[in-house]
Parts: C-alpha cells; sequence; structure tokens
C-alpha cells in the first residue's frame, strides 16, 4: 500500500479538506442565489420558466412593450388632432389599466397538450363546461350578490350573443306554423332586431317594441336591465302568460348600476366582456332553471360551433377568481383595490366630467337615475352605466351625423328603435380617448 | 485562548472535517438530481415552470396527475372488461403523446390584461382574425403544400362548423323567395343536415345526396376531400352552372392521405381539431377567393359571436408554428420526430392492426385506397383516414346495433345517407381505446 508522502502531513490534509468545505459551502450558496435571480427575473417579466419557450416570450413581451409605446405617444397628443374618436362600440379597453395592475396574478400558461379534447365534462348537461370556470361564475354571483345560482344550470357560450341566439331556439317550439315573436321594449339593445333576424329562422322573429306588441299568440321578450343602450332598471312589460323571458343581465354589477337583490330570474345572461372587461376572451354565460331549456340550449351550441373554446374558459375562471379574491368578505376591501372599486372609481369620475361637459355645452342632456342602496358596497349609490344615451336638443334632429361632424362617432337612435335625437356613446374607452371625447363635447356651443 | 481539548486530536478534526466534505458534497448531488426529477417530472406532465402561478399549476398538474393515474390504472385492464368503447365522435386524443413529447415548447402564456378588445386587427376584413395566427396559417399551407393561399382571404371561426353555417350564409341571396338547396354526395358527413337545417333557416335547406340532386335551380354542394366518413378523395358531382362550392378539406393532410397538389378551390375550410389534434380550442378557418363572400362570412360571424377566442387563435398560432418547425425542408424531417411523420406512423400501424383484425374475423369489409404520389413525404404512399367506414356483411343488417352489442359505440350509415350495414368509427382514439377496439374486432366471430 502507497505511504502519503511526508510532505502532506495530516495538518496539510485537514487545511485542503476545510478548504473544500469551504468551496463546497460557497457553491451551494452560489447556486440559491442564481435559482433565486432567475425566478425573480422571470416573474417580472411575466413569463414563465419555460427555458426553451423563448420565442413565445418574446413574442408576448414585444407586443406588450409595442402596445404601450404606443400608448405614450399618443398620450402626448392631447387635443388629437383631426383624429376620429370611436364610441360606437362598447369595446372594454378602460379596464387593462387594472388587469396590468395586476401584474401576473392573472396570467395563465396553458402546455400544449392539454385540453385537445372535444369534451370538458360528460356528466354535465352542457358537457363542453369546464368544471373550474362553472366554480368560479358561482362564486363570483355569491360574492357580488347579484345573481341566485342555487338550483340552476350553468351553460357556457362563445360570448353572451351565442346564447341569446340558443336562448331563442331553445325557447320556440320546432313544429309550430309561424315563427315566435321576440320582443323588447324600445330603446333595445340595437343588435338584437339583427341578431334575430339575419338566419331568417322559421322559430322566431323579430316583431319590435315590446311596449307596443298586442298579438294574442305566445311570444319571447328580451330584458335587459340595466338597460343597453339607456342604463335604466328594467322589468318585462307585456306580462302574458304565454310569454317566455329572457334576461340580459350583462350589466348588472356593482361598478355600473347599485345591485338590490340577487336576480332570481327564470334565464340570465351574463358575459365577461361587460363584466371584468375581456371582450377579446368571447365568453358568457346562462343561468338556466329548467333543464330541457339547458339541455336546447346546449344542443344549440353544439350544432353551431360544436362547445365553446376550452383555452377561453380556463382563462376566464382564473380571472372570475381575481376578481373574487380581489373583493374583501361583507362587501369591504382587502390590501389593494378591488376591481369593482377600480371601475366605480373610473366610472364615477367619467359621469362627473361628463355631467360638467353637457351642461357646459348646453347643447344636449342626460338620463338621471334615482340613488338607491347597493347591497355590494352598503351604500346608497347612483347608476354611473357603461353607455350614455344622449339626446340632441336645440332642434338637431340627427344626433349621430352631428356629433359625426365633431368627429365623434356614436350609435344613432334609430338603431335603438327610437328618434334619431338620441345617440349611445361608450363610456368604457381608455383613457386617452374618453378625456378626447370630453374635450371635444365641452367645445360644442349653441 | 481556549485550547482544543486533547481528544480533538488533528486525526478527529481531519476526520470530521472530511465528513462534512462527504456530506457537502452529497447535498449537491441530491440537489441536482432532485431539479432535475422535478424538471423531467414537469416535463413528463407538460406543466410550465413559473414557480408563482402556483395555485393554477396546482389545478393544472393534478388534472394530469388524475389523467395519467386513471390511464396507467385503466392501462392494466387489458381486455376493458364490461367498458364501452365509444369510437362515435372523432375526438383526436391520439396526438396528446406527440404533444406531451413537445413538452414546453407550445405552452402558451398568457397575461391577464392582453387581447380584452373586440377587435384584432381593424385593417383586415375579418377584423377579429388575430394577425400572427393568419401568418402561421399561410406558413403551414406553404410547408405542407396543401392549399394555395396568395390571393386569399382568411377568415376565422369558431371551429369549421361555424364557418360551414357563414358559408351558407354567404352564398344564400338574402332576398330570394326559396331556400337554396344544400347538397352533398352520400355518404356525406353526419352533421350536415342537421346543421343547415335546425335553425329552419329561410336562406338555405338541406336537400340530400347530390348524386340524386335534379332541380334546374341554384344550390350549394359540400365536396368534403377526403370525405368524412369514407376517406376517399373527392370532386364536385353537380357540375351546373349555377352552384357554388365549399371544399371541407379537415382532412386533407398528410397523415390522412397523399398530398397530390395544392388545393386551389373558391371556398376551403380547415380546422386545427383534425390537423393538429386540439379540438377543445374550436378554432377552424377559411380560404376565401371572393372578397364579397369573405365580407358576409364575417358579418355572419359577428352576428353569431361576435369573433372567435383570441386566446384560441394566440395558442393555434403556438401549435401550427410548432406543427412548421417540426417538418424540415422540402419535405425531410430536421431532428426529432416531425409532427406528420408521427400522425402518419401512428395511423399507418393502426390501418394495418385493424385490416389484419377484419381479416381474422371474417365478419366485415373495408374500404381500400390506391396508392398515390404524395409530395409532402416524396413517396408513393395509401390513404389511412381518421374514421374507418367499415360494413358488416355475412347479412347482418343493423351494424350499429351489432357493435354496440359488442359493446363498441360507432355512427350508423343511415346517419350518412346510406344503408345502415355501414358504420363509421374513429381512428383518432387515445392508443388504449384503440387496442381494446382491435381486441373486440378480432373475437367476434360468424
Amino acid at each position: 500500500m502507497a505511504k502519503i508522502p511526508t510532505m502532506f502531513s495530516l495538518r496539510h490534509l485537514l487545511v485542503l479538506s476545510l478548504a473544500l468545505n469551504v468551496s463546497l459551502v460557497l457553491r451551494i450558496v452560489y447556486e440559491s442565489e442564481q435559482g433565486c435571480k432567475l425566478f425573480w427575473l422571470k416573474k417580472l417579466i411575466g413569463t414563465s420558466m419555460a427555458g426553451d419557450d423563448s420565442e413565445r416570450e418574446t413574442h408576448i413581451v414585444q407586443r406588450a412593450r409595442l402596445s404601450v409605446s404606443n400608448f405614450s405617444t399618443r398620450s402626448g397628443d392631447h387635443e388629437g388632432g383631426e383624429r376620429v374618436i370611436n364610441l360606437d362600440h362598447g369595446d372594454p379597453t378602460m379596464y387593462e389599466i387594472f388587469w396590468r395592475q395586476m401584474g401576473d396574478k392573472t396570467t395563465i400558461t396553458i402546455p400544449g397538450w392539454q385540453s385537445m379534447s372535444y369534451f370538458s365534462d360528460i356528466t354535465n348537461i352542457c358537457w363542453f363546461l369546464e368544471p373550474e370556470f362553472a366554480k368560479e361564475v358561482v362564486r363570483l354571483h355569491k360574492v357580488v350578490g347579484n345573481a341566485v345560482t342555487e338550483g340552476r344550470y350553468i351553460v357556457v357560450g362563445t360570448g353572451s350573443s351565442q346564447l341569446f341566439l340558443a336562448a331563442l331556439y331553445a325557447l320556440s317550439p320546432h313544429d309550430a306554423a309561424q315563427p315566435k315573436s321576440v320582443v323588447s321594449a324600445a330603446p333595445y339593445y340595437s343588435s338584437y332586431p339583427s341578431m334575430t333576424d339575419y338566419q331568417k329562422s322559421g322559430l322566431y322573429r323579430w316583431a319590435g317594441d315590446a311596449q307596443s306588441f298586442d298579438k294574442d299568440e305566445p311570444y319571447i321578450e328580451l330584458v335587459t336591465s340595466p338597460n343597453n343602450p339607456d342604463g335604466y332598471v328594467r322589468r318585462s312589460v307585456v306580462n302574458r302568460t304565454e310569454g317566455a323571458l329572457v334576461h340580459d343581465l350583462a350589466y348588472y354589477w356593482p361598478q355600473y348600476t347599485p345591485i338590490s337583490s340577487p336576480a332570481d330570474h327564470e334565464l340570465m345572461l351574463f358575459t365577461v366582456s361587460k363584466s371584468t372587461g375581456h371582450a377579446g376572451m368571447r365568453i358568457g354565460w346562462a343561468l338556466v332553471k329548467d333543464q330541457e331549456v339547458a339541455k336546447k340550449m346546449t344542443k344549440f351550441i353544439e350544432l353551431n360551433t360544436i362547445g365553446v373554446s376550452k383555452d377561453s374558459q380556463l382563462r376566464a375562471a382564473n380571472v372570475l377568481k381575481a376578481v373574487s379574491d380581489s373583493c374583501g368578505r361583507e362587501g369591504s376591501f382587502e390590501e389593494g383595490e378591488s376591481f369593482f372599486n377600480f371601475g366605480h372609481n373610473v366610472l364615477a369620475e367619467r359621469w362627473k366630467q361628463l355631467r360638467a361637459a353637457v351642461q357646459q355645452s348646453g347643447m344636449f342632456s342626460l338620463p338621471n337615475f334615482s340613488p338607491a342602496f347597493c347591497t355590494f358596497f352598503s351604500q346608497v349609490l347612483e347608476a354611473q352605466p357603461a353607455f350614455v344615451w344622449l339626446k340632441c336638443e336645440q332642434g338637431i334632429e340627427d344626433c349621430e351625423s352631428f356629433l359625426r361632424r365633431h368627429k365623434i362617432l356614436t350609435r344613432g337612435g334609430k338603431h335603438f328603435g327610437v328618434t334619431p335625437d338620441y345617440v349611445r356613446i361608450s363610456m368604457l374607452d381608455r383613457d386617452e380617448n374618453f378625456n378626447l371625447f370630453i374635450n371635444r363635447l365641452k367645445a360644442i356651443e349653441g
């Protein structure tokens, strides 16, 4: 056996071993630090830690930067020059700021192999409904107190538009000699007539203003509350036994209107477009009391699109969860701003500015809302709708054309079944466009 | 200074220090191993490594575990016992294995504030089409060589079902006295009649088998090639001047059929459900030559669902990109298996097993396909369709009922406009179900 050379005494070996220890300890500390640094770096730029997904990541980060830089550049142009402001649609981009502030909390990561099947839950009547999304829908209604979910079937749709069509399909008999009449009190949502009639269906047909409906036959009444375009709380107006009701509650959320009690109707429609601002997801849901109606609505969506995007359902579940999480118990707020507080505050400020501008101009009038107790905010509050239902005064007959000359695109009263001295204007655009709109409104003189 | 007690000699300290060395070395080795194990575990179950998205991850991981554990448990049960195998739908879960192997490469990360607007590109006729998705559609068709994209408008749909309806809407005049006839040669896709007629539209109506269509009036002919259910390559059969054609090319991909040349028709429909296997995304696209038709199809989708999920379009862009990336230049393959190679190999093996089982049983017959040159694989190949179009022989009149008694759910010939001695069976299910199907088929004796 080889003897250790004399130059290697025990003392030498001890020093060597201690040096090795120090080196090993340093390596462990260094590696932990690197792991943490990488973790925080990736957290900061809001990407997943999937190392080989760099190309996709870069793309998303680039888009974000581009979008932010565009926004800053355009913000510098306070008067907006000759730029036309399009407030015809209710594009809910006002909410982008809130979701940016939330950072990674609502980022969703979907692996390539997930949700490949057509089916989500074959035990559910609505077999393409993602259970996670259904769970968050129920939870959010409980947190907000705006709808009864007990004893209801949930049907998910590609936005509430698809659910509106599914409801018409489900509530119309398939063997009737004549199509069923579909009515809504004017001013009604401008898309109802075209959505009802574009397929020239033999099952149902648009029959106009509910207030003048006098046929003695079965009908479907659409009750939008708060109403699009005017923001008023509504009830059905026809009230006959052979009527079926569809309650479109897209705007029955605390940022728009005081929540009086949980809505408890036969068939209620909701959408993420207006509740959370995620219009691009195309996700809506129906709460349906009658099992047969829920089955027929599901059948409609099966024949129309064979289900609803699972990716958007999963993302919507994430977003609804974040909204519920942001609300404290019994309407009080935890740390940070709750989603509804944000929405309520932005709209309160916008409505204040709008009322001041309208008063300054003297050319227009606005609806007034009676204050009511909101069970969510535990306060008496006024409605502050997602749209302004503006009336041109002083003999201006065509309000849409009048505002177009001032480079403001709106939607005229005739689309809503009333006179053209009214227009609907979106209140949900980005700050930049809203401010430009207010400035232009102020500058209009009689 | 305290003196080291005599019991701690230099020798003792050396031993202690060496022990510490060993312990530190072991810790480093252990941690590396754990890191790797965690990495491979996550790779295996295909989740992202985003550390702060834990709640979402937990959900996804749980689903994955559940799915994996179910799979293993059930795999042990080779005969499947009394379990019914459902091969009625064409659920493309066969492709899950490929996408799992791809790991994080196709994982998508979408921040909460992204894609909130209704609009994707207001300069495009199809204003809800994500530019990234459109780019990858064009690239993939170029890589595969299965469709001409130059001079075409792309319209995205919630699956190709919605695009099918959009095409009927766009190709039917809105002021005609009678609905336009819609025909397809039998056996035709079983959903065509119900999708055409469920709304009782006054614009179009199902008129049955194209081969017996003899009315002297405008019509729409649906040409599905390769055909669902039988897999044969098809051309239009009516061939009159007043006909409009819709080419449903959902299966015109190299794993199913030899690619002869780029398809160059007026209106062509494709879908990710069958090309990549992502049915749950509900994403399809149409390539449309006529601008007015593209506009009307877009209008249909606007009225039907106000656009198409942006989340799924972004995810589909990612997946199509991965498919194109997996294919080398001129049809040869880079490192690793290309997507189409995977699909082709799995289906080739399955069709081989199926033909052997059918021969062994002697109770059935199968379609035969003439080999043809595939420009993508640069080889003469046989078709290996996504469905088997099986015929019961030996006097069995109702093949669907016959197979149901053997616990195999299929779709009978009458749904496809032919006799009930035929059934359509999905070839795209998971290995487990396919193997069980083959074993049961072999066991059926006359």
